[in-house]
């Protein structure tokens, strides 16, 4: 295997931190076109006045469209992660449990611990999480909510098989819980076909997050939850009594866009930037870290792996040394089962799409003179 | 004292809810050019980006020029109500008191509320809130803040006097509390002089929280606060690891509003617009209510009054019936002392910028005949 020198102080770090879109991918001035006709047109001031509490209602018209639903089982907000503190201010009482895969997104786990709850992790597998212990949890404790990731997942790149996908929403209906789909990568699909929304399976116990962060732009932070109406009706209020309306402007724009036909064209844009990064990725991985499995994604932004020797605490620190900066892997992983304590310490996500197909090369390189 | 027709259905009716900017006065197409300019730059994916978590670094840096402090006293968020929300967050431990005028805005008694205080209210007066009620409230338990909006207050339209001003900061130092300044209706000032702000009194207990909602739109929902550094940084903490960033392009597009010189003209354009809006306002109060007090606000958006005779639960119905739509005055008032229990049903917020003269006056004919 060949290393990069390490000690030569002008290496070019690597950033396989935050996932992030590509600077190149971001469509400025077609989002300044729109923010210009949408506050030009006659009714331009009404997405500067106070209302449109609970979200722009034509963006919750265009979503509703597409999920099929009424607006009232639509809340659009600031950014999917903030819905995520408000469904958990909603739904975490005093001493629940709430369930993520494992690993997982890390500051959905960090929104409910302070919201509240005790987040326990299930195993993620390369087709979902390991059923077995997703019962074996359940049995001990109904969660408030299980909170998963089925396409692409962040930070894995596991997308849940759909045999997976009807026994979760089989357990979620049988004991009475939550089962919360975040799904802001599901679009972005390289190759393959997907597999059913868990909310196609059965709506009862199902929210479905997404948002416009990675199929626009992650700062106009539009996110929406689709749900039972009830349930909706309450975070309406709640995110009415926190924050009175969403930013309006942003989302009269999301519309804006997919009116001129942008989404669209934008979505192919994106596509086939991606796609040919996330095979170099691959390829590298297989070429320089030939013994190290892992999930084999066919969309989204992540792959991830274990490396096969344990570096311990002092992984950062190291993989600074050869030009890589990583993120710590500890932070994906929810309070740990007693047997898997150590398991972050030697697991790597590997964002892909904002790095050039020569910088994902040299970067698996440098990751494999370390690991 | 004339009255209108009661029974007339074709009534129009006026508006004395909530206080919103006059539709006219919401700058659509100059806002349109900046965000057109502002995403039309080179850099102007920055503002698409991940990133400038805390607030966009320009506009923290405009503030922080405005206030004479440094970027690290700016946090800059989705409105100012959301920052009122992750400040109760930070600051309030079960069993905490929180003290407010009273009446107050009601947003922000819910807020409070939510977030576990027990609001208590001291009464306010013509210049300011009872200090003796004040220093018996304080005796009896040290509140976790204050929130008091000094200027053009919301919902009564008083101005806290100089002497309260000191009065309030030399309390929270001494007693070691909090003190929250609401000032978004500051700049609003159509005659007379303004009282210092309570941080030119005193910086170490006092965080000043505004917003543009008044002075630019409130959609764009770009609210900040400013304050001691150690209590900023655990807020920025806080509101990254709520929200991530703010909304950016929004906040770019207030940097780039002030930049052309926009802000400063329509400011002008709303003193105009609204100062002869409080005149009149004021003319028929004393017109057509000539026996009840009320203070004389020099700026914002309210003049308030309670109706000398208790129209008991019912005004509310009374006045739809005579063509006026009143806010229930009793939400402003937070957790009354006991000899205030009735205090709020007689209350009426009158906001008058949204109004045209002759919605005003005929609005006040109408209130006069059901009080």
């Amino acid at each position: 295997m060949q290393s990069v020198d390490a000690t030569k102080t002008e290496v070019s770090p690597i950033l396989f931190t935050r996932g992030v879109p590509a600077v190149e991918a971001l469509p400025a001035k077609l989002l300044g076109e729109c923010f210009y006709n949408v506050l030009s047109r006659e009714d331009g001031w009404s997405v500067l006045q106070y209302g449109h509490n609970g979200g722009y209602e034509p963006l919750r018209q265009l979503i509703a469209g597409q999920y099929g639903v009424n607006d009232n089982e639509v809340v659009v907000g600031n950014g999917s992660l903030h819905l995520q503190d408000l469904i958990s201010a909603l739904l975490i009482r005093p001493g629940d449990v709430v369930l993520t895969e494992q690993p997982s997104y890390d500051r959905a786990i960090k929104t409910f611990r302070r919201r509240g709850a005790k987040v326990i992790g299930i195993p993620l597998e390369h087709d979902g999480v390991n059923i077995a212990a997703l019962e074996k949890a359940i049995s001990q404790k109904v969660p408030a909510f299980m909170y998963v990731i089925p396409d692409f997942q962040n930070p894995a790149g596991v997308t849940t098989s759909a045999e997976k996908r009807q026994a979760l929403v089989h357990l979620a209906e049988k004991y009475g819980f939550w089962l919360i789909e975040d799904v802001p990568y599901r679009t972005l699909r390289y190759s393959g076909k997907p597999e059913p929304l868990l909310r196609e399976i059965g709506t009862s116990r199902v929210l479905t997050i997404s948002s416009y962060s990675k199929l626009i732009s992650p700062a106009l932070r539009v996110g929406y939850v689709v749900g039972p109406v009830d349930l909706l009706e309450e975070l309406r209020k709640l995110a009415e009594d926190t924050i009175l309306s969403p930013v309006l402007p942003t989302q009269a724009v999301v519309v804006e866009f997919h009116q001129r036909g942008y989404f669209a064209a934008n979505l192919e844009n994106l596509k086939q930037l991606y796609a040919p990064r996330l095979q170099v990725m691959i390829k590298a991985l297989k070429t320089h870290l030939p013994n190290v499995p892992f999930a084999e994604p066919e969309g989204g932004f992540f792959v991830s792996l274990n490396l096969p020797t344990s570096p311990g605490p002092n992984l950062l620190a190291r993989a600074r040394q050869v030009g890589l900066v990583l993120t710590d892997g500890r932070s994906f992983f929810a309070d740990p089962l007693d047997e898997e304590t150590e398991v972050g310490k030697s697991f790597v996500r590997l964002p892909f799409c904002a790095l050039t197909p020569a910088q994902i090369e040299e970067g698996v390189k440098r990751l494999a003179s370390i690991g």
